[in-house]
């Protein structure tokens, strides 16, 4: 597969346009567990998932984290470019969470297509917009669901994506997505498991009771 | 003022779209208390205050609510149109708190622009970014910050509005914008008291050591 049959407005650019980005665009591929953004990093760019995951994350004073967003194979994160958005306040790191594959616009061409493009502002726009809609979701989940509904929510959602019921992930790590201390989630996955909604060994957690769960959350 | 006086952008478009926009463009006044946009209602339009005061908020099944942004002299309120905004997946209510004058521009009117202008696509976009930068922030507060600093900056911030330090808001107005229990707000109040920031009276908080409330916050 190549850039241009994963960039969704391809076929919406000028001949110019398409000849510009085919020049410029880079292909990466990225190890787990790099931060390829944070806020005081330079400007990479737009970033295109080929293959892989990232996740975007805040972190506070105190090295507490929460989880802001997710990135899947055709994603794009415009936060790595935010050198050339206007009026973006805010620091977010993104880190690669299995080895991955980027397409990356560099920013000085992202920015030149952005003003003379509609169609290109537009996607940027529909991208942006679908990040404030992550992060409004995640602002309820956080003022009014309880943590044992987030809790379940996050393992069910962990199964869809690494596709099994037994998971590789520390308390610590669950956390760090959830914005939690390490003991809050022990003392809840716990709870969890003397219910027999899921078992606990050293490093995993097994999901054995996925309705149950779900009825939580 | 007309509203091509406070519409940012007036010059980079074309004759043409301005004459539209001149032509379709609405001025209402909206009294205090009315809900101009909320995630059930017909779309309205782009919003851009000429005076006045308006607030976002969301609300939860249980009916509480907690502020998101604010929109004063000049803001632009984008998801009263989000009909045509494609990826805007949440409902936000906007209500004015004091009595207000804004222009309108009608849907339809809106989508064209955007899709024949990048200058307008790309302003759409800073007001987004804005907006997810306000939304960062606010989460960046609910999940590291304490509710005594959360409070103590909400009471400075509502002084500077309102420019003045006797504040007529209820216990229940003010969790309201934070998302907390009448009860909290109430109990963090009367601690405040008892140390000397603020003195309260019936429907009313008066600041009275803005010094040590901005120590807190």
């Amino acid at each position: 597969m190549e850039f241009k049959d994963n960039f969704l407005i391809w076929d919406k650019l000028t001949g110019k346009q398409q000849e510009r980005l085919t020049k410029t665009v880079t292909y990466r591929t990225v190890k787990k567990g790099t931060i390829v953004h944070n806020g005081s990093m330079t400007c990479l760019g737009l970033l295109l998932v080929e293959s892989g995951q990232f996740r975007a994350y805040i972190y506070s004073d105190e090295g507490r984290e929460v989880t802001i967003y997710r990135l899947f194979d055709m994603d794009i994160c415009m936060f790595s470019a935010s050198c050339v958005m206007q009026n973006i306040q805010f620091d977010i790191t993104i880190e690669a969470e299995k080895d991955s594959a980027v397409w990356i616009i560099p920013p000085n061409v992202l920015k030149e297509l952005m003003e003379e493009s509609a169609p290109m502002a537009n996607f940027m726009n529909q991208i942006m917009a679908g990040r404030l809609s992550e992060v409004m979701w995640l602002m309820e989940q956080i003022m009014w669901k309880s943590f044992d509904k987030r809790l379940a929510g996050f393992l069910l959602e962990e199964c869809r994506v690494e596709e099994s019921s037994v998971l590789k992930i520390t308390h610590e790590k669950i956390a760090n997505h959830l914005g939690t201390a390490r003991e809050v989630v022990t003392r809840m996955l716990r709870y969890f498991q003397s219910e027999g909604m899921i078992r606990l060994t050293r490093g995993t957690v097994e999901i054995i009771d996925e309705k149950k769960l779900e009825k939580l959350d």
